[in-house]
Parts: structure tokens; sequence; C-alpha cells
């Protein structure tokens, strides 16, 4: 056997131009996949070997099994035909720094394992709060800061343990079962997930009820209701999650009147805008983050419609004390000076694992290659898609606009002839699964006050027009389809 | 403005093959780097402006930054000179899977979202757990399965949790001040971590002492007593943590006996074996993990040593549905037929995060670029370096090897003339401080019966005998001139 050179910088050149190359013939055809993956459950394993090959085989060979067996397989987020869920953007920037990031391959849990690593994500992330206009409050140089989590799943949950760990300092280990978290019905799971892994007793979760009299929105008033009986039943509030655009509707909960309510009752407030965040770069949008002043914490997924590929969470806390106490330790074999004086930040203090890749090198190359007035204009161009495919919506009375639309989500349903919701409902679930299945686009689905509605979300970077008025034409044709069958 | 077209395939094509051509140069001069970092804390904030661009800058501006002012403040884990902690391993192989899994930039948090990312990711852990000669319980094909968690922290914290959970459905969630875990003194503080997370009290965390007599081994005797205890006390005893490969010495837990202590006091017993877990792929290494067979769950992470670009933390359990009941959340939005009819796995439920990357693609290019038998090569060849290295010391009377060498890590340490343990201890912290500021290579330390003791960790992909040598020159060089100072 060959001597095995793993890291040969002739060979990393070699075969890196080949997969730079298949990745970019990969954008060239993108939109000849089917948009979902259409394969069924289990397809993989009859066609991969049982084991692990004993002798070397050829990255031809290994490519060609890509293009054959993975990519038949995988549901293409990058389609301009892709409006599930929310985007998750990829971009040359992005990808450009993934590589970088993957190339340098350093784990940067404390400032020495690679200063630039800390002090970069540091920077940008006071760059993108000045660019989200954040309080100043938020910024590296105060007392609080910025820190890329992988996902909102993650924001959350240190900053739900920061807020557990500083209540039951005051209050007594044993009062955990006494903590009573807050959030509308609209907020995203992550933190219900958050609460069972930091032990917060699932009957002191409370999800307070929306509905369209607030487009979706948790109102205050029901906020300050439940405090109030908790607080007389001898729980203790500690924690309020709102969102910033949800995940069903993109709705916008109401930050100030929350703000005054949390901090006057000392609640940890935190705002989730994971998906609306990135428009809030526009001034027109920025009012939709008006209150976070009064916050916390505050997130938003530059992985998910800001051109950083994933993953990449930005998530800033006024106290980054707080985030330390609950979830720093500090082993003998990771001491060292630098740390130990006092003067640099370790970011394994603020978050779950200890490890952690270079991530901000993709954000920095994201704001440096495309700059803010760029960005913006991405953000506006979907937004207008989508004000587009809403204006279609509007024009063919079989379909409604089923919630406001507010930045590039458009909620809708086909209405059914008959006044009855479950029809309704089996009729929508058909057309979501008659669309999917045709490989021509992709959509997902949510329920709003017991009603099965189609989102269609804009913001994959290739989408355009013609994109959208093509989804809608095959939309509105399962539609027919569907009716027609309705009427044999 | 011109139009902005963030993933346009031809610029992708460009700039991508400028970036591959920049990371090969990097690897082709990474020997002229310092490979600890040299830069003051705060030392980026000068080189770059306040605030993100509002115009696009080139891609050239930005590789010259960070030629000029990121490399600089990058560690370089990469160099063969880089001996510290434990390696992360950066390979050819590795750096494609990274490059293409950012290329397809998919979220698979279900099946759905990209049935390949679920099913190779399976198919993959399925092949290591079969070169590691795992019990057929750890196979997806069973009851069990495999599951890419980012970090070691991050598995041994879903594991934790889903015992936890587990024992609290039946002692009731009060129940959760009664909750003991175990581990020696010499396992990773990420289980300390991680039982801060899962609101086990502080108190109810046993960090059983080792010594020399056992070579830092947890002994089986001092578990039972401590459980005997605590069940005596009215505690409930739930989960063990054992470590195949400590992170300061690399001892190896007595994994039968554990086994059969945990088994038969009903606690879980997760086995970590972060770094030595790669080198029991080599028949000759696998007695290491005797006893596998009677733990719930089972850690290595190949982004150490075993060429997979970092992050790829490999977990296996006995029981999937213990972690998905723990971490399983089923929002609306996120539902589908292949989910609902329970013919296919969603990793969601198996981990902290939602989303997800695709990165069983780095480990499947890893096994199949090289094959199980260059990688078993490459184990034995660092082990074989670091026994040289070990032998270098034994030669040279100044120093001892202060704990015996298992793998590829030699700890050591200059011995003092005084029979003064804290002399001795400040001796070696200015060796470590002496060698580590010539940019020369990159050692790191631990504490070991409260001697300070030097860390020498062979496993970088580039190193070679003459790295080695090198280094030992060095540290012995600054030894001397230590030495005679004290003599002065």
């Amino acid at each position: 056997m060959d001597e095995l050179k793993p890291m040969d910088a002739e060979q990393l050149r070699e075969y890196g131009h080949k997969m730079v190359d298949f990745i970019a013939d990969y954008y060239k055809n993108i939109e000849n996949f089917p948009v979902l993956s259409q394969v069924q459950p289990g397809y993989l394993r009859e066609l991969l070997p049982d084991s692990a090959p004993v002798h070397p085989e050829s990255l031809q060979d290994v490519l060609d099994d890509v293009q054959s067996k993975i990519l038949p397989g995988v549901t293409h987020w990058q389609s301009p035909d892709y409006f599930a869920y929310f985007p998750s953007n990829s971009s040359v920037a992005g990808f450009l720094g993934e590589m970088l990031s993957a190339g340098i391959n350093m784990v940067g849990f404390s400032w020495i394992t690679s200063p630039a690593a800390t002090e970069l994500e540091m920077i940008v992330l006071d760059w993108l709060a000045k660019a989200l206009k954040l309080p100043d409050e938020f910024l590296s140089t105060g007392q609080g800061g910025g820190v890329i989590q992988g996902t909102a799943s993650e924001a959350v949950l240190v900053v739900l343990l920061a807020a557990r760990d500083q209540v039951l300092i005051r209050a007594g280990k044993d009062a955990i079962g006494k903590l009573v978290v807050y959030s509308s019905d609209q907020n995203h799971s992550s933190l219900q997930k958050a609460c069972k892994i930091a032990g917060i007793h699932p009957e002191n979760f409370r999800v307070l009820k929306t509905d369209s009299s607030t487009d979706y929105a948790l109102s205050p008033e029901s906020l300050s209701g439940a405090i109030s009986q908790d607080i007389s039943s001898g729980l203790i509030p500690f924690f309020l999650g709102a969102t910033v655009g949800t995940t069903s509707s993109t709705a916008v909960d109401p930050l100030p009147e929350l703000g005054k309510i949390s901090n006057s009752n000392g609640l940890w407030f935190h705002i989730d805008a994971a998906y609306a965040g990135s428009a809030c770069v526009c001034p027109e949008y920025r009012h939709c983050i008006n209150g976070v002043e009064g916050a916390n914490s505050f997130n938003m997924n530059a992985h998910k419609w800001f051109l950083t590929n994933f993953d990449c969470s930005a998530l800033w806390v006024k106290d980054r004390s707080a985030l330390i106490q609950s979830l720093s330790t500090n082993p003998e074999f990771l001491k060292n000076k630098a740390s130990q004086d006092n003067k640099v930040v370790d970011y394994k203090d603020w978050q779950i694992p200890l490890g952690r890749r270079f991530r901000s090198l993709k954000l920095w190359m994201v704001l440096r290659l495309y700059g803010l007035e760029n960005l913006q204009a991405y953000i506006r161009n979907h937004i207008e898609l989508a004000r587009k495919f809403e204006e279609l919506v509007n024009l063919d009375p079989r379909f409604e606009v089923a919630a406001p639309r507010r930045f590039s989500l458009v909620c809708f349903r086909l209405l059914s002839a008959e006044n009855n919701v479950e029809r309704a409902n089996q009729l929508n679930r058909e057309l979501l699964e008659a669309v999917n299945s045709t490989g021509e686009l992709f959509i997902s689905h949510t329920v709003l006050s017991e009603t099965y509605i189609l989102r269609f979300a804009v913001g994959a970077p290739l989408t355009e027009e013609r994109h959208v008025v093509e989804a809608w034409k095959t939309l509105q044709e399962k539609a027919s389809f569907l009716l027609s069958k309705l009427i044999e």
C-alpha cells in the first residue's frame, strides 16, 4: 500500500478544482432536478455497500455516485423553485467562507486557539448589530455582545439557561418546578424543546393563544393576565419568548408592550427574529424590531435569508456575564494566560458545545463581497416577488390570502364550495401533495385557527419573477384538476 | 447599482477556483507560520473598519486581508508542528466533503428535507460502527443507530437528557434533585456542563478521584462504593460517564467492570472515546473498547483523529427511542407524510438543534477516498511517532515521562533539582510558555495529582518524524536555558 498523504497541497488543489466545477455545474443545472426529492424511504441502502471499503476509491467514482445516487435524494433548497418552510440561503460569498473555514479547520473554543476566529466574530456581529440598528448595549464594546450559534434553537436554549440560572441563584435550585416560561402559540417549537432540556416543568410552559384578531401576534393583555395569575399561584415567571416573523405566518409580536411587561415583572425578554431579522437591515422594515431596546437577547439567522450558508445564527445579549455564569467550565487542560488574565472572550462559555468552527468568515465575506446596499436590494426583491404572488392569488377567486403578508411569505388556501372546514383542509392537503409531487416547486403548510394553510415563502437566491409565475400556474392547474374531480 | 447575483454558477466557478488555490497555497506554506498565533488581545479591531461596507468589495481585497490580517491571528491546528490538546484533522477528502455540503446547502432536520442526508448518515455510521466492531445493537438496522453530533459535548448532553427523562418518568419530575451522575475526575468537562444544562444538582455530580495507582482510570470499587452510599441516602444514581482516552493522559476506564456495575444498578452507561475511538479501527487497539457491549451509548469524534474536518462527532445508542422521547417536537409546520407514517428517521429528534448540515458526506468521502487499511496505517504512524518522542524523553535524564503512553499522546515533564512540587510546576509552566512563544511548535498542559504535566499529542495530518525530532530539540534547548538560569 502506498503511503497515505491525506493533506497534500497539490492533491487538494487538483481535487478542489474538480469539486468546484462539480458544484458550479450543479447550480447551472439546478432547475432540472425535482425540487422535493421523490425517492422512497430506504432508497439509498439498496444502492450502497454494507460496509466501508478497505482500499481507496477514486474521486471520480465518488463524484459519479454523488450524481447518480445522492443528488436524487436531495431536496434542493437552493432551487429557484423552492418556496417551502423558510429559505436557507447559499451564495458565492457564503460558500467561499465555508471553504476557507474548512481549509483552516481550527477549533476556536478559546481565544488562544485562534484569536482571529474570536475577534472576527465579535467585530462582524458588531457590524451586523449596527446594520440592524440594535441598541449599543448589544455591542461587544460594552457589557453585551454577539455570538454565532448553530441555530435559533441553540440561541434560545442558551439564553433560557442563563435566565434560569439567574433566577435559581435567588430562588434556590429546588424552585425549578415553579419557573414559568411564556410565549404565544405561534412561537417556534424550539422554545418548547429548550424548556424540556432545561428541566422547566411542561405545565409551566404557557402557550398563549392567538387568533386572527391580532393577526396571530401575542396580545400583551393575555401575557400580563397570565403572569398575574401565575404570581398569585406562587409560581415564578421568568422568561418571555417573542417572535418577529413567526414560522406559520410571519406575525410580529408587539415588542414595546411586551418589553414593558417583561421588565416590570423581571422576566428575561428574548426576541426570535430568525427569519424576519434579515429584513430589518432595510430602513423601511426596521420598525418591526422597535422595542428591541427592552429585550435581554435578540436572534436572527444569517443562514436563512441573508446569503450566509448554513449554519450561522446570530445571537446578541445585553449581559454576557449571564451566559458565561451559566455555561462556563474551566478545566485545567484548557487554562491559558490570556483567559486567566480576563483579557479575552472565550466563546466556549457562550454556547452548548466546546468546539466551534470559524463561522464568522462566511458572514464577513457576505458583508464585504455584497455590501449592505446590495443586501437590502436582495431582500426587497424577494418581498416584491411575494407581493406579486399575493396579487396573483387575489386575482383568482377560487383562492384566498389567509393571513396578512408582511415580508416574503404568502399564506393562502384554495376555497372549498361547501362551507366545511375539514373538507377544505383536505382539499388543500391534496393540493400540496399534488404540486410537490410534480417536482416543479416545493411549498409547505401550516394550520392557523384549525384551518390548513399553504405557505409560499420566497427567498432562494436564484428565484426570479418567472419562477413565481410558473409556480402559480402549476398551483392553478392542480387546483383546477382537484376541483373538477370534486364536481364529478 | 448592478443587480446582485449572489449565486451565479460561473462566478462560483471562477471565485471557487481562486479560493482553492488560496487554500492549497496555505497548506504549501503552513510551516512558515508560527503554530500558536502570537497576536495580542484586540489586535484585529485595530485593523478592520467599524462597520460593514455599504458597497461591495473585491474578492482580491478580501483574500489580501485574510493573508495579512486573519492568518496572523490563526493558531494553525493543521501545522505539522501542532502537538497541543488533541488533533483536529483536516484532509483533502474531508475538505471536499465540506465543500460539497456547503454547495448543496440543505437543512436536513427531517427525512423529507433531503432523504439522502438522513440515509447516508445512517449508512455511514453503520459502516463506522462495523469498522469499530461495535455490537449489532448499535446499528440502525435494529432499535439503535448512529447520529452525527457537532461535538462530544452535544453527544453526552443528548444521552444525559434521554437518561434523565427515562428516570423522571418513573420517579416523577420533582425527583430531579435526587438524580446522581458519576464519572472520574479525569472525565471531560463536557459532562459537568451537560449536568448543569440538564438541571442536575451540582452536589449530585460525583467526581470520583483517580491517581497513578490505576494510571488515572476510574476504579470500579470507588464507583460501586459511591453508588451504594447514594442509594442508602435516598438518592437515585442514573448515569455513568466513562472515558476511553481521557483528555489529560489518555487513560482508559475499565469498561467491562463499569458496565456490570451500571447495569446492575440501572444506570445509563455512556462511553466517551472522542479521541481514542479512532485508534480502535486497528485490530491491535480494539481491546480498549472491550466492554462496549455493556454500554447504552458510545461516542467518537471523527473530526479529531480520523481525517474528517470539524465538526463530526459520531454517537451511537442502543435505544434510539429514548433519545426521541426526550428530544422530539412535532410542530404542524414540519409535519409530513413520511414522518407521520413512521417510515423514516427524523434526526431533528436525536439532537439539540432543529437544523442540521449534510455532515455525513465528509465522513463518507474520507472512508471511500482513503479506505480502512490506509486509515489504520495513518493511526499507527502517529502512534509510532509518539513512541519515538517518548523514547527521546526517556533518553534525557532531565525529563521524565509522567504517565503511561497508550496512543499518540506523551505526558512528560522537566524535572527540577530541588524536591519541590511548586517549583517544578513553575519550571514546566515556563518551559511551556518558552517553547510556545517560539512559534516553532505548540504543546499544551494538564495537571495530574497536583503535578503540572506537558502534553505532546501527535496527530496532525502533515506531521512527520522530522517535526517530532525538531520539536524535541526546541524543548531541550529551552529546557537547557531555563535550567541554566536556575543555576545562575
